[in-house]
């Protein structure tokens, strides 16, 4: 048994984008820009370049540091524009031949594509395209882009991009690079987060602000909901993919997804952790000596709950965090093995307590019934979870990898029978109000299908599985 | 400095293919298929196979066995249909992105290519069909074959592939694979070889029938020139892309190219390099005491011409079978450094002898020249070289890579003035005349462009190099 | 510039130790127990074992992922008796060479042995055996145990190594196998720590009892220092190589090196470190608004402040673990990116308040400074750095590799001068009574060397640098 | 099956060495030396070099251009002296442990060696040496020498290493690397051979003549048997480790292991094995069509045996030499698949005719017999085996890897019954009188003793297999 990375209770963000202009060196930034966001993917990564003239492409699978263990790839991905690509794989589909940025030549020259989200009408587009006699490498639907921009009758390259754009329904973050120029647009729903930064005259672009700070650039904005934005040497342009529409954030990027030092939608994601965790207190409050965090994901929820209940925050179990890269052979080992590698419970902290494990979400719950079994066998008098959003029940179509619906604990389980099924004295969730009322808001809406299954983005095809075709699928070993 | 393979004053094949149909584990035969031809391309190696359902790829840069280190890929290379590809790499471009097979999607679903030669009006047909609106991932001619098909709008895949190979002029030698079909063809002058073999109810495709003798399978005939073979479970169809013509062989396959132990264009290659290296005999004979040949290419002709004139031939030179993958830095080399990894003279053979070295072709004649001294240095009296073919003066555009024209040593100096630069007593190459006498002739054409200047094939665009328009290159690092 | 693991203002531990015996697969529980102590040496790993016959060993640079990136080398690692090593690479001497578990045969037959610790006097016992006419393969003080016990005139394995022990001075935890026999031993003083566990026939000893956590395997007792204990199929044979004496425990394996979960000299780290922060506090409080940790070494420290003085503790630093393994290239960086890559502060918990940061040592400074600019960009108001340990003044010649004097900061600067370097409002160090206060006392006694300079274990060659000969020194690429 | 390199019928020898003093950078000349050398053994290769103060090592698996791919292990491996080795992999052991050369410190400091032969009496040395308090690192026979000199009582390493070399028996060319010396030495018989070559101020040993070829150096005389050179800065210095006794020189090195181009034992070893060729033309000549070799090693004897007969020589086998790294699944393969791989038949020249083939020894015979049966198949008449040495028949203890005395097929089998398990129509072999005429001679003696089972050298154990102690063996995986 291989343990895959992160092979947790958590749902799956697909992908991180990171786009740079205007550098000595541009995909150096990229690399940092990966680096960064880390978090957002860590099946494959890649970076596309130009120095104006030629177009260099390296992609891997792998986290970023496997894919440039050293310096050779990045000297070779020349010039001052670049976009960066990190991504989970997807199932049964080639990891190299899936991997980001796609690079293509078309009739406007070579054009490259990263892209977070997922497209939801991708099969009637590829139909469409293939019975016009479209050639498919890839089974990403990110490539419908690149045909759709390829067969516009458009004048310039911008005009057909932004009418590929309008054809496309689904959620998207994009960044594009072309010989001269770095485009980057974000659907009319503003789903997924996309920053700009400045540093000097250097431009980014990025899924989160964190990378600011990492390269040392400042954030500016948001790219807007339904805006593409061309940055070339004459400066940037702004043009509208759509009306201005009531937006639908991914809800979840503030639950879970997002580094917490990251700005998104507005506001600081620690910030809004801070108060799921009050909020969760308010509504769920508990009698106990403790409360703990799954480290890291839940460490601001836990610190907002102790803060408003009173009871003290303790490090009740510290994470190995060399657990990505490790396997384990079946032969030896028991049925919690994978908790235990990633976690261990101090035995001092734990023993004869009252303690409320905060937990951000719960998706099987397979890992966090055995985290609370070697947590019991610790010595705890009693275990209380709270966990600092609504409970999952439906798919996710805009680029979230859930398990299926059938694996969902929540979408078939009472939260009385989910309490039983983790052994646990209670168990409570917050609530969708509190959720909303915890992020910041005004005119802002929120995407909450997977808790409320209300589905702000027209499915196309009755809630199947609709990101991949699996008849597509060919195999690169 | 690395030393690239076969870095020599030879001509270099593009390419060398297999197509299997019918095996248990069509992939090993067609990996062994290419293990046979690896002479034919030395920088990239691929396989493509279909269980009739997935479609499997792995293709790498290097040799056979270093795309193949093991058996794991093979293992995942599954099903009963296999097309494989050996081939050089094409300067500028990226070798992983240009590697063959090629592997689309298209309506009629998966499609696989391996292609040995040249298309000359590929520019052409790349930039009439990018402006309909199709993407290019590559920038090796091939791929217009597979969008000519995609945008066909006749019914059946099979008539789509015959009017795309109707559009596209230049010389091919093809397999395709779908999930049920094994399809070859080849152009209408049949420049490159392609033969069919049978074993069991397996039937092969390769450049070379020295594949057949490794598989242990039985040669039956050639792929006609202009002929497309369908084979798959019903059996074989034959269908022709074109009328018959005169076929325009490509007389290099004889002097160089093949493997001796082949059968191409209906004979022998053993049996034809030795009247080469007799007929040689009869033109330019020369009182000397020992015949040596340079190993292995030239050692047939070298026996025929000791055979014609009574000379004795001798080992002179022992090859250094290691050195393709060999590097050695310039600080400690000499000038002659290559050619002495390559080739040692053996001293008790050469010392005060009178030497005639048969040579197959030059090129640049750099290496010879080398040569020449470190066997002069051995204490020969005497060094007469003879060609056993006429002077290279004129580039190819049908798949053979010859240095740039001004770099062809006899393309602009006289037999006399490359004598000179060689430093030899004599030097004197095959003529044109009796290099066709040396060829199974009957109703054959052959292609002599190389030497003569006359084209078979119309060339589009006035004898510029065609094939690779640097304007499209992307690098893949 | 590739960062190196790690490189932090700490001190490094050189190695974690681990021993198996009885299990039907002893090298997997050995990878565990590698894995589990990954936090004491990172640059190589190794592990051999052995079936009663055959004695395997793999070692390599790197994370134990690294050396064991898949289960291949575990299966050849057969066996119910296995030993494992982690360590930190030795400056100027080759890794590969000095990884440990050491492998040699001498007349008793195969013998293998990992170290823990530092030899005093292993130079004069170096020169004695070579003028003697030993032959030494590595420059590791670990060596001299083997050739000592290859010459003694003991009439058993187990004499001789008695005898070794009692010639060798300085520190030691360490573990042996034989072809029958997993013997583990503990210097006098009990520098380093050595645990023992049981699960079932299974016997374990290993640096730190985390390892029995996550193996599954119940903590029993401390190997006792000047205990050589024997297991094998007879069961546990207890020898003594000295006399009972008072202890000296490294106290740093509290404050720093050891895992918070561990329990090691009789207690879990976690809660002394708890009451470093305490005692910390009543020695030094300050006026703020909130503690924050370094994560994540700190953090219990930290929360022990917090608790103690009533200062809301905060997240206030976002460590990326993806640190180890990455380079950044020195074009792009600037002065603090190495911070940077590995902390990123969070505006809205630092903005605008007056920050304590809890901080458990101090080495060079250099990372600390820089961390300090980093959090005063964010906007803080005052920054106060309190350290859970004193001043650190003296070199370590017992297994901890700090830098050389000069570079230790309080070797030779006032604690105002250090506040002023680092460029805070206050700073302040716990005191060594009050550190002493903080760990589990009655009869036990500690190494404070590095902060008093009071050696408890004498040195032999006046505190020069005694663990590496360098002249002795061979490079292995 | 993994194909092993050059798993044919052929004995193997164990070792190519090389010694270099005084180049700017030593240990490219030795690398280019080891690349010379290849032939002599290809399973694992390494060079130690020193620049006068450090002493570097790099060594690995596989051919040298595997173990050196690039320039960057050569560019560390700096200084002006440098020892190489190529060898082959002795069966159960380790091949990374066993791998030369091998270095060690001792009381005169750092010492390399490699070694080219067998030692016979290790066995004994190696268990005196253990019951004295040495430790072995390896199973080589090498490494006794070593702790030999080591315990010396000599006052200088010179004197030490000559008692150390006075008490080994056996076959051994060696040479030796200290901070400022190139020491080579040879026995007493002079059984394997070893080479003084110069440029300018670089002096060069080598187990083989082409060395000086390749490198562009002066081939200036054989280390004589039973000297010890030493070559330093104040130049060279002989010394005698034996009386002056009749050589042993190994006679098969003419017959198949060295290369043609080198002069070994007083002469071009082409030379040589031409003359082999007549005597055996002489000895049993046939009425045939051709002669055809086995390629490459027997072309030279195939020649002289055409010359003396007027019989035609051939190419009648085209060999691959990609060969050496290829694998072949059993499922696909028939029973001559490793015979088909390495040679392909010219079915033109073969087909009717009766065939000469000229093979320099046999083994097992089994490759031969499916060669036979390949050649067979071709359609030839007649296949008549001439083989250019006598039968071996018995073990060799001085450095050639036989496989076991049952699998030498002429130890209990007349040539009749080889003839018939080869299945050719007549089989003869050379007489041990013509195979001593063929050799240049006057005062030098030869060892025959497979041949003849007369031992020059005294055996201590019986005839056993000596070299390797089993019971002593470790695995490095």
């Amino acid at each position: 048994m291989r343990l895959k990375k992160e092979q947790s209770d958590k749902p799956r963000e697909f992908c991180g984008i990171v786009g740079v202009y205007g550098a000595a060196s541009a995909s150096e930034l990229a690399y940092m820009g990966l680096y960064a966001l880390q978090h957002r993917g860590q099946e494959s990564a890649g970076i596309v370049s130009t120095d104006g003239e030629n177009v260099y492409r390296h992609v891997g699978t792998g986290l970023v540091a496997d894919v440039f263990p050293d310096y050779s790839a990045l000297k070779n991905l020349k010039g001052h524009i670049a976009i960066g690509h990190n991504r989970y794989s997807t199932m049964g589909s080639s990891q190299r031949l899936n991997s980001q940025p796609l690079l293509v030549n078309c009739k406007e020259g070579p054009l490259a594509i990263a892209h977070n989200g997922n497209l939801v009408n991708y099969k009637t587009l590829r139909k469409e395209l293939e019975s016009q006699g479209s050639i498919f490498q890839t089974t990403m639907d990110s490539e419908v882009i690149l045909h759709l921009t390829a067969r516009s009758h458009k004048k310039t390259l911008i005009e057909s991009l932004i009418e590929a754009l309008q054809r496309v329904r689904g959620a998207f973050s994009l960044v594009f690079l072309t010989r001269d120029k770095l485009i980057v647009a974000r659907d009319p729903y503003g789903v997924r987060p996309l920053a700009l930064g400045k540093m000097d005259d250097v431009t980014i672009a990025a899924s989160e602000s964190c990378v600011m700070d990492l390269i040392g650039a400042e954030y500016i904005r948001d790219v807007e909901p339904g805006e593409l934005l061309v940055i070339d040497k004459t400066g940037f342009q702004s043009y509208r993919i759509s009306e201005k529409i009531k937006s639908a954030h991914c809800i979840f990027e503030f639950v879970y997804f997002s580094r917490p030092d990251s700005r998104i939608f507005g506001d600081y994601v620690d910030k809004a952790r801070r108060k799921l965790g009050k909020n969760l207190a308010l509504e769920h409050p508990v009698d106990a000596d403790i409360v703990i965090s799954v480290p890291d994901s839940s460490n601001t929820a836990a610190i907002g709950y102790s803060r408003r209940t009173g009871i003290k925050f303790e490090i009740g179990l510290i994470r190995n965090h060399y657990i990505g890269r490790t396997f384990i052979q079946p032969v030896q080992s028991r049925r919690d093995i994978n908790v235990r590698l990633k976690f261990n419970p101090v035995g001092g902290v734990l023993q004869d307590r009252r303690v409320v494990i905060v937990e951000d979400s719960i998706v099987r719950g397979t890992t966090l019934k055995n985290l609370v079994k070697l947590i019991r066998r610790a010595g705890t008098k009693e275990i209380h979870i709270r966990v600092s959003s609504p409970p999952i029940k439906y798919p996710c179509f805009y680029g979230m990898d859930f398990p299926t619906q059938a694996e969902v604990v929540a979408s078939s389980q009472s939260v009385e029978e989910i309490r039983e099924f983790l052994g646990v004295e209670s168990l409570a969730y917050l609530s969708l109000e509190s959720l909303l009322a915890s992020v910041p808001n005004g005119e802002k809406g929120y995407c909450t299908a997977c808790f409320s299954g209300e589905y702000p983005i027209p499915l196309e095809e009755n809630g199947d599985k609709l990101a991949v075709d699996e008849s597509l699928k060919t195999v690169e070993i």
